[in-house]
């Protein structure tokens, strides 16, 4: 029987001794010009970077956008990719997908059946009868969109609804709907001192925290706040800073170097 | 030169005399039997559905969800999909998308370059540097999720922040994005006592309509609450309703019958 997200996602925890999560955000412009050569080179160089890091992490995540910019045969390549994912490291889509019930079961099935991920980021904007359809595949992981590291967070999401922010309103219905433990959060390193407190409102609730990298959130900040009591529960992810290390043919050395000097940066300050 | 999404669809209003929109939502498990037996019967079942309809709508709208859950070859049959509308005829794709400004932009180019099409609706959880990317394509209409038609619009849309619900913030920051006059809103047809003071708040925003067939809103109340000043300004949605309306091989006629029945029961109550 297949591991669930949670079982796979641990386990790499364990064995890589990682929180690190690699973003496949493969942008065809920013490949050196060897790898641009190939047929399939999206393709081409996520092989080399999971070659290069996949004892060095905990997750990988690919956001679909880039893979949509690649026109038709972009679903193929990211296909491919999940399938060059080694078994024991889970993969989580970010789509940050949204829809009334009817159309939101046809997401599930693109991603959680067709494409076959572990875990999928989903808006929650439009409430219950929109996120129930993903976490009816109860072992997968669905990450709702709570917090995020950029300004546009100030427009709604950090805006007060009654007496408390958005966001964590965002987290209450998160614990309502979390029925089969399967529901986890985005919430940006950009954020820490919400980070805190977010961690007290739900000890358990996995966390995919992106910003540490071109966004410049403190990895300290974000592993000391956003750990759980094991030291464990957080995605810590990069895409750029890994990705594109190096824009030169030695670019999957320079992105393993990196994942590496981020991973000890995490470790340095998990209890 | 092409015209901008809010020329085509003024001029598709008043040629066609109709606020319809049909919504493209193919779902192959619907299909009748003889449309199954052909080499890509999702694609060929839209070319019947846009033979039948042409000239009874104001725009087409497919949901991405739909296409995505075809496969590798989804992103395809929506190319040809929309390269089979008629130039005349505007295309909002229903994609639902919000990310960070720089994967924003990677969808807006999926969307509005590769594809091509003329408006596309955008999550605004996450505020104005993920909406930029989007209304930077200026002749171009990006519709804003605003308030939705189904059960979960109370558990954040219809929350009071401050002293106005949520939606109502969407909509006055649709004011202030505004700038190049191309940002329109998705409201429900099942939340019509809000239309009303909705139109109030934004006398000039389109308003993409969902919810009169299959969810029971109703067309009355869509038009007479919904219309601007000339009475248009409305694309009302349908599409099981419309798609389905025979599921034999009669199918394209009894879609066309459907649209036009919803096409004359919309203008009995244009003012």
């Amino acid at each position: 029987m297949s591991l669930s997200f949670t079982e796979k996602w641990n386990q790499a925890i364990s064995k890589n001794n990682s929180l690190v999560c690699v973003g496949l955000d493969t942008d065809p412009a920013q490949l050196p010009a060897s790898v641009r050569a190939k047929a399939d080179p999206v393709l081409y160089f996520n092989q080399q970077i999971i070659d290069a890091t996949c004892d060095l992490v905990c997750c990988y995540k690919p956001n679909f956008a880039f893979y949509n910019a690649l026109g038709a045969s972009g679903f193929a390549t990211l296909k491919r990719t999940l399938d060059y994912i080694p078994e024991d490291i889970p993969v989580l889509i970010d789509a940050k997908v949204g829809d009334m019930g009817n159309v939101a079961a046809q997401y599930a099935r693109a991603f959680y059946e067709v494409l076959g991920c572990d875990a999928l980021t989903v808006n929650p904007y439009m409430g219950h009868d929109c996120v129930a359809p993903f976490t009816a595949y109860q072992d997968r992981t669905t990450f709702l969109v709570c917090l995020t590291s950029n300004p546009g967070a100030d427009d709604f999401e950090k805006q007060l609804m009654g007496n408390r922010p958005l966001y964590e309103r965002v987290i209450a219905k998160a614990h309502e709907w979390n029925a089969a433990n399967n529901i986890g959060l985005v919430f940006g390193a950009t954020q820490p001192e919400h980070l805190a407190h977010f961690r007290s409102l739900a000890p358990d609730i996995p966390l995919l925290i992106p910003g540490v990298g071109a966004q410049g959130g403190s990895i300290e900040l974000a592993v000391k706040n956003g750990c759980d009591a094991r030291g464990a529960g957080i995605l810590i992810n990069s895409s750029r800073g890994i990705l594109y290390a190096s824009q030169d043919s030695d670019f999957a050395a320079a992105a393993r170097q990196a994942t590496l000097t981020l991973r000890d940066a995490i470790n340095a300050h998990r209890p």
